[in-house]
């Protein structure tokens, strides 16, 4: 970390923060500049509270310089990691995220009942797509809001991959919730309002499946990738991020995709990384644009909403995509793909 | 809710809308205007996911009209709620928040040690403070960082309760701990990365203790109050909202404090609001000013990090104040409060 | 528009609204709901300041119903217009945005002299780009930055243009100078923080030649294409947007590229989308992969910064790319295009 | 400026970077960390751009260390600016913003009339305030909409100062307008959506009177500073800030009031801060809460919309108190100034 002083600081102010920074076992290097001097810290500081610095007389501001995060950061400027979904385990279709195939995950916003999913699979298996999501426990802004089926709604997706072969993609919860759904889903989402719930994750890290890692709504991604230290520090090392929309001034969608995150992400971090262009825009009409930039931008999956019949869905109708529009998505999914050295075959089962 | 059709829609638009209406147990009444045809929908929607009505054809948006809380609602304009915390079970003093009192809920971000915590306690009541605030579960955005002494800093924290005779507030991180600290502190604290955990908040409305409810860093107020609900629903009606800075572009500050939250909460909910200028600037040299500011604004109530010595606090040092300025500030506070027809004694407890 | 009463307001604050509505010329028409009313004003009211009702007692809030702007609004669903610039009047290439082709402008932020926009319009043009850009009038944050040679700086891009061909787009910054950069120039710049400099945008629409409208950066689409009409209500239809990334708490970029507005602004307008992924990122590295998503998404033509020597620009050299970069990007926009339905074809002009 | 590298640069990565800064008239000074190496560099750099280093190999980025402002920055710690309107010249109060008085500048948002200007200047004296705003020139975001009585507005300000005493603030829009405006003006207003044009701010740095530089509404107090220095630069010292909402996510009002400028604007400026609650959150019934708070936060100075009959306003209807309000309000805000060593008398002329 750099500690910047005020130009009104003085030598005594100086040694203060030199003595400071020693005793918290790091070196320190002063710099006196033509306007101020500022203290160049050396040695790991990535575990210390740096900012307190900021309240040694004569400091202006402490800024940080090495990245607050290990297992994520990338050995090499090109390693990039490979989470595969699914498979003999639970007789499904073998999915892989961060490779050259780009899958697309799709269904409902809830498991509404088991006629209901088992339909909205066959339509996503049918449009092409390859993994199947559906919620089975729900986080509700409202509390007087339907709160999904719980145990049932994940016995009801289990016979919806047993009909169409599609691996299960469902959200998690709460820390007691991890092992229950893990159980059913070939891979545990974490929701936007949970990107922060360290016991939460730290009980996905203990658990064998792989994660969805959804961003928080205003997370910056160096804190994205901090919240995903705490699963893979628990040995769990199928992390895939995603991006599903920050919270903005804008007001013509819900939220504001930013797809900058995708080739951000790929130059910090080796793990793959997920667009949702349903939540991040909100609206089911800017889905498919949103989803073809998203592939051009180098994201490794896709994670679509799909409704039988949106204008009646429980959840979320207004964001979801009828099979239709999927339909005649996904071969356009797999040109823009392809024009990027990439692929998204329609219906195909991703080779690692 | 209103269902705003495109000036392009059809008749048949506009019909099937209001069967859909109709199908959701509701009253349609389309309005043909001179640009455009909207259909008011009559009856209590709040339940109920309107936004899907975007999906159906015709449809250019759909705008809500009715507040999607309840409980948090104001019966009258005049209404508002007290919430007490301390007394005699807990052998503490008795602090409310709503009344005319504005209680200052003082200490450190975490609690360091026995010897730390009480003399922080001593600290905050002699320097004039109302409640003893101290982390001992602490949600860290890095995972290798101190995540605080658990249940031996509840037993720390009740000890420096028993030595200042202050009630303490502290936070709890998961459902499963609820009834744990619980048992030891006079109210809870949910934080900013929890407002959303809807499990935790249902397991703090399924327990006795007030709850000091901080509302998520990008949280609109609507959906502050709804996650209120989700305690009040369970039974437990002491809620206390706490502003605590929302994310924005600012880069002076670590979050920008809304203190318009005041008022406008007011406005709309009985429940009492509490300010944290700490986290809501993130500098400590910012915190006096904005506590003035928020007695000014018509708060019941401020949380301040205070630390015996901040530059070498664990957590949290850069927005923490010293006992020195915080003894300085609280005459300050009570001039203000007077000003404004309240009052905020020097470490006198609050009488309901 | 619909103004929301209070679940308390009387009758009397009813009637009273409805006298305003029809004050101004316009038809109340209360509805009675089970919780509160609503009275619908019909009528066009786009030129009417409505929130003033909020004040009238009983009121809650107002909320509009029509689009704020007509010129730019469409006339039916698929209506789009294309904008051409350059051609036999500047003897340069001709170049159109909003067809088939998707254009890329490119160059460095400043004219930093003769020769060295010719070199830069050379490898522009060899790169494969349709047109050339460069600053004249800079407007600087520091008033002690370079401010850009002004009518030397356009005299040297009009040099350029006769040395590549390539048609010029340069910034104009205050209304007496319209007429002087119309006179070299093949399209006007708005920049972003001019984007509500109203009289700017009047004395734009009162020359003849096309206008690139950059976003504000803390703009919402509604007042985007309210600013167009400053320009098209002057008579000068050739007014293309530019999405130019906005401001959020996101750090790892300048601004946030917001790529959902391509289709939202198609949805809503006939006016055409050109994206800035160096203003709309300010980092060169991530400059391609959005380019390549601004084309999937829909986007009309690229305005891409493009530096000899990036790292010894006299501005923004943290976002241009090198000619190299470019070069190589250029074929795979043209993949891009081509997946979805359009063309950006190296080096060769657009036909309208 | 601090210049760090990727821990994966090279030697010669960071000697090429040395270069570059010696190349620049400045030192380097290179410090190899445990983890990365940083190049420091030592002079002043402020008019320098900085950003371009992130090119050069092996940079992974760039962060500045001195602040990019000279005249608006304080000599020393406790500098404090007094800026002066009205008096003999324009036959008006002398109205001080910076001294221990707060003044209260009050009045519409825009002059609708001779009588409307007079008997809203006579309603602001009445109740207290010491200064009549009105706008002549109106930047409206609709180009429809009623754009301000130009000249003759200014003519009927100047009509309403002879009538009540109070000096007029009163904003212009183009450079060409300065002198006009600077005729008649006590106070020249630069609004949210100019501040940035610089060519404005440069004209207003060429006369006299003093400017009330309104933040924009998605600046950074750096960027602010840096535009008065536009004005300060020309020779014009009577800069006074003002901060009126920047825009958030928040839905509850039209932008969030950020009080926390004025004591950070405080901390590195000598340059009076005054606050617009009216504008700052867009509704008049938070308008009173958010002004006394602004007066604790230590503002030294207030701009109120005041219409005498808002619900009749021809703009800005919906953030406009009423006179009564604002005759209840001035005693209020005399007390809060009191309780913090400030005064704000009702109707008293300010003495420097």
């Amino acid at each position: 970390m750099i500690i910047v002083m005020h130009p009104s600081a003085t030598k005594q102010n100086v040694d203060h923060v030199c003595d400071l920074v020693r005793e918290m076992g790091l070196k320190d290097h002063p710099i006196v500049g033509t306007n101020l001097t500022v203290v160049a810290v050396i040695g790991d500081d990535r575990k210390k509270d740096g900012t307190k610095f900021e309240q040694a007389p004569g400091v202006d501001r402490v800024m940080k310089v090495l990245q607050p995060y290990t297992l994520a950061a990338k050995a090499d400027p090109k390693q990039r990691s490979v989470v595969t979904i699914g498979g003999p385990a639970t007789k499904s279709d073998t999915v892989s995220f961060g490779g050259a195939m780009v899958p697309v995950i799709a269904g409902p916003c809830s498991v509404e009942g088991e006629e209901a999913i088992i339909e909205a699979g066959n339509a996503a298996k049918k449009a092409g797509a390859h993994a199947l999501r559906g919620g089975a426990f729900k986080p509700r802004t409202n509390p007087y809001s339907f709160q999904g089926h719980g145990e049932d709604g994940l016995k009801m997706l289990a016979v919806a991959r047993e009909a169409t072969g599609l691996p299960i993609v469902t959200e998690v919860l709460t820390p007691t919730d991890v092992k229950l759904v893990s159980g059913y889903a070939d891979m545990l989402q974490i929701g936007t309002r949970n990107s922060q719930n360290f016991k939460l994750l730290e009980a996905c890290g203990d658990q064998p499946k792989p994660v969805l890692m959804k961003r928080g709504m205003s997370m910056t991604l160096d804190e994205l990738l901090q919240a995903c230290e705490y699963i893979l520090s628990g040995g769990n090392t199928g992390v895939v991020l995603c991006e599903r929309g920050i919270r903005t001034f804008e007001d013509h969608t819900r939220n504001t995709l930013s797809l900058s995150a995708v080739p951000e992400l790929h130059h910090r971090t080796h793990l793959p990384v997920v667009i949702d262009p349903s939540h991040g825009t909100g609206k089911a009409h800017l889905v498919p644009a949103m989803a073809k930039a998203a592939i051009a931008a180098g994201c490794d999956g896709l994670a679509i909403e799909m409704h039988v019949c949106p204008e009646k869905a429980w959840t979320d109708g207004a964001q979801s995509v009828t099979p239709a529009v999927l339909a005649e998505l996904m071969p356009e999914l797999d040109r823009v793909a392809q024009a990027v050295g990439r692929s998204c075959p329609v219906g195909v089962t991703a080779d690692v």
